[in-house]
C-alpha cells in the first residue's frame, strides 16, 4: 500500500509520500514514490506515485527519456513540455502505453493495471498546479475549493485535510498538517510506513525549498506526532459535556 | 454505508450509530441500527449493526422473540441469557441462522452475506462488557488496550479514537470523541448521515444515563463540529515549522 498527498496553497506546494511497497506482508520494501524534476529557475516538478511499482517506475522512465507526441510528432519528456497541462497529458499518454505494452498479461495474470499518481510543479512564467492521474491517463487538478488530493490508502488521513487545510493555509503548515495526516495513516495501515520523503516548492520560486527525508530517528516528526497527540487530548476538553438524556428527541 | 462505534471505558460504555441506509446513491432510507434492550436496575444492553438490513433485522427479531439453545434445549432471549457472554453466543446462533436460511439465496442473487454487530451492556452482578460479532458468528471483546470498537465504514473515524481515546479517558470525553469520529465520517463519505442514536451506560447503573437521537437541528452536535475544526487549526499552530531543507537525509 502507499499514501500520498499533494496540497496546493497561495504560497506554494507541498507533496508527500511513504516509501513502503508490499507484496503481501512478509514482503516488504522501501522504494522511493517521491519524483522529483528540478531546472532551478526553469522547471520544478514532482510525481508521487501509488499502485503496481512495475507500472509507475515504468512511466517514470518513459516521461523522462521521452515518448512521441502522436499529434506533432515530437518526442517529449517532463524537460520539454511547454506547460504543466502538457506534462500532465504525457504521463497520461505514458501510462496508456505501459498499459498498451503489459495491460493484457498482468490481467491473464489475475492482477489489475492499478496505477494513480499526483503530479505538481511549476514551469516559469507558467501557473503553479496540481494534478492527480488516474489508470485511464485522465486527470483532475486541485482547486481553490479542496486544495489537497490523495492517492493509495487516503481514509485515515483526510479528516485532519478536511478540517483543518485551506487554500489560505500558510504553506508550513499545510507541511505540518500533511505530516499530520501521513502519521494517521501510518498508525492505522502497517503497509504504509517510514521513511516518509517530502518536497515544498513556494509559488514562483522555481528551486524547491525543502527536499527531505524523513526517517525513524526523526526528532521533529517524532515532536510533531507527540504534539498532535496531546493537542487532541485537550481540545476536546474545551467543548461542554453533551446535554443529552435519557429522552429520544 | 453505516458507522457505529462504541467505546469502554472505566466509567462506562458509549454506544454511537448513524441511521443511513441505501441501495444505490438514489435510494437513501433511516432506519434505526443502535437496538436498546433496558430492565432498569437488572440488565442493559446495546446492539449496533451493519451491513444488509434484511439481516440484521432479522437477527433482531430472533434474539428478542426468542430462538433455542441445541445444548440446554431452553428458548434463549436477551432478555433471560444468564451472562453478556452467553447473549453474544446467542447473537451469533442468530446469525447462523439467518444464514442457513437466506445465505445461499443471497448468493444466487449474487449478494454477499454482510453483517457485523457492536453488542455492549451489563446484566445486574456481571462485569460490563463490549463485543464485536462477525457474519460468522464468531466475535472479539474489547479490551483495556483497544478499548473501542468499530464497525462499517471505521477508516476516517479512526485516527481521533487512536489519538485521544484511553481506557481511562472520562466518560464524557469518550462520548464527546466518538461524535468527533462520527463526525469526521459522515463529512468524507454520504452514505453515512443523520440523525445519529446514542446511548451511554455507567458501570454498575444498569440504567441508561443517556439515550438520545442528534438530528440536524441539535445546537450541541453543529457547536461540537466548529469547535473542534477550530481546534484542529489551532492544534499545529503550536507545533514548531519543519526544520527541513534542500538535503535529502
Amino acid at each position: 500500500m502507499t499514501y500520498c498527498c499533494g496540497i496546493l496553497v497561495q504560497e506554494g506546494l507541498v507533496m508527500i509520500a511513504d516509501t513502503r511497497t508490499n507484496a503481501g506482508l512478509d514482503n516488504i520494501s522501501t522504494f522511493r514514490k517521491l519524483h522529483v524534476f528540478e531546472q532551478p529557475g526553469k522547471r520544478v516538478m514532482m510525481i508521487a506515485t501509488a499502485g503496481n511499482l512495475s507500472i509507475t517506475q515504468n512511466v517514470v522512465s518513459l516521461v523522462t527519456e521521452g515518448l512521441e507526441n502522436p499529434e506533432t510528432g515530437e518526442t517529449e519528456t517532463l524537460s520539454n513540455v511547454p506547460s504543466m497541462f502538457a506534462a500532465a497529458q504525457l504521463l497520461g499518454r505514458a501510462i496508456r502505453k505501459v498499459r498498451d505494452t503489459v495491460g493484457d498479461n498482468l490481467q491473464s495474470s489475475q492482477l489489475s493495471f492499478d496505477v494513480t499518481m499526483l503530479f505538481g510543479g511549476q514551469i516559469a512564467g507558467r501557473r503553479l498546479r496540481l494534478f492527480m492521474i488516474y489508470a485511464a491517463g485522465n486527470f483532475i487538478e486541485a482547486t481553490d475549493d479542496t486544495p489537497y488530493l490523495q492517492i493509495g490508502e487516503h481514509k485515515y488521513g483526510k479528516p485532519v485535510l478536511d478540517r483543518a487545510v485551506t487554500f489560505k493555509s500558510e504553506i508550513f503548515d499545510a507541511l505540518k498538517l500533511g505530516l499530520v495526516s501521513m502519521d494517521s495513516t501510518m498508525r492505522s495501515n502497517l503497509s504504509v510506513g517510514l521513511p516518509i520523503d517530502m518536497g515544498m516548492l513556494r509559488r514562483d520560486e522555481l528551486s524547491l525549498e525543502i527536499n527531505s527525508r524523513i526517517d525513524n530517528t526523526d526528532g521533529y516528526f517524532h515532536e510533531l506526532r507527540d504534539r498532535w497527540s496531546i493537542a487532541l487530548r485537550q481540545a476536546h476538553q474545551n467543548i461542554p459535556p453533551p446535554p443529552y438524556g435519557r429522552t429520544r428527541s
